[in-house]
């Protein structure tokens, strides 16, 4: 076999499960090579990694040193995407009346909600976590997109308590956006006890969801460590919670002058 | 540049953004190389995918011809996944009572969803859909998957209309699995009229679930195209609709003896 063809086969097999590390000895086996002809496949996969600018190779070090792909977004990337993004949801054609937008087509595009989910693997990738969590129901695409990239399992907390979850534990919190209660129930079974859990949800407003998903956690004795919004409110300007990175910031929806405002977060690394 | 390293870099590109066509332009103008060079990296491309199995380029003819990532999944890789799949499934610790399985870490577990889609990518990548389609709620994660695959946007279907959905379509339908009458609802902006859609669900029994699906596509004068459930129940025999693709087949759930029967569809290509 080529050099060019183990190297093209070595970036398809690393790149689809990423942040999964594979010791240098399974490609050893897989491709009949020296250990010391992969890990100058490896240097080449980097280069051809640093080429797309979509991430990199790291390898660990010693006797059970292996390799992983770890996904990236450059800065010029998050750029072009915050602003399509700003663009895409500042289109009055969106507004429905009562302070909400129709997002649902941006958050259920496969390749956009990639790229977003990038972000927050670069910002979260050392956080630590041991699941990515979101409440139901529109960001469940986008989280599942970072936990594939994080090599992380999904969590889905519920409105309301299934059959085919099992025991549950719920509670209920003040929604700012609909202006009630609502009741959020996730399965005893989701998590191991003191997990911790990386939080990421479509849309913030006040907060109260996800200082919701943060309570729930707590009866598990997990702790969120780290939050990420696609979209957060500019107001309420005091949210139930503290630390959360955002990639874009919706402002005022003027209804009359069909006019949407959306900020890019420049403050995301 | 080297010829390695340009092939690394077209792997990662194409199969990033599978079933998403680019022009061999496009890679002339990033590498700065020929059509000859271009078209000869294609082949070597295709050689390492070859090797991993998971999938090909495919090239159009033509002024307008270009290359596309088509994702596969082998006969060898689709039985291992359906042993696996029974194995999980058939684990007595998964019994919830009352006919029910615990599934939730098995669909939201981004790995195992991704080989799932992939044979239902594999099945229906010809089918001509423009959606992928799903009812919330356990089965977005696999969905969102095929959907990303196929590079078709994704439609989820509502239990309850919300005001994030703008106006809405609604029906009613009987559910087998909860024996009574459950509803759907669907945004007016979720799909063109008279769209293609392939539906995908992680679970059918009696497939009124489904069937209410095409119900409402069809209020959009939409057809079903293709229908995809990771596990079908084999009772009822009868259906409520006749043309699905199922991964593997439930049988009886033996609460007394502990013992769940899961069967590998034999019959999905």
């Amino acid at each position: 076999m080529k050099r060019t063809e183990r190297v093209g086969a070595m970036i398809q097999i690393l790149t689809q499960s990423p942040n999964k590390t594979y010791s240098l000895q399974y490609f050893c086996d897989m491709f009949g090579a020296a250990k010391s002809s992969i890990s100058e496949d490896i240097r080449a996969c980097n280069a051809a990694l640093e080429f797309t600018d979509t991430g990199r190779l790291e390898t660990g070090v010693g006797a059970k040193g292996g390799v992983k792909f770890v996904p990236y977004i450059s800065d010029e990337q998050l750029s072009q995407l915050q602003s399509e993004f700003c663009c895409k949801l500042s289109d009055p054609s969106r507004m429905l009346g009562g302070n909400f937008l129709y997002t649902s087509d941006i958050f259920f595009d496969p390749d956009f909600i990639r790229r977003i989910a990038a972000v927050f693997v670069r910002k979260f990738k050392d956080c630590g976590a041991d699941y990515v969590a979101t409440v139901e129901t529109k960001g469940i695409p986008l989280a599942t997109n970072v936990a594939h990239l994080l090599n992380l399992p999904l969590v889905i907390i519920r409105r309301e308590a299934k059959v085919s979850e099992g025991s549950t534990v719920s509670i209920n919190y003040f929604s700012g956006s609909y202006d009630r209660i609502q009741r959020m129930s996730m399965s005893k079974r989701a998590i191991e006890p003191e997990s911790k859990v990386l939080v990421i949800d479509d849309f913030m407003r006040g907060g109260g969801s996800i200082s919701g998903i943060s309570e729930i956690i707590g009866e598990f004795n997990g702790t969120v460590v780290g939050v990420g919004v696609a979209i957060s409110g500019l107001e309420p300007k005091k949210k139930k919670i503290d630390n959360y990175t955002a990639l874009v910031f919706l402002g005022e929806i003027d209804e009359e002058n069909k006019k949407i405002t959306v900020l890019p977060n420049n403050d995301i690394f």
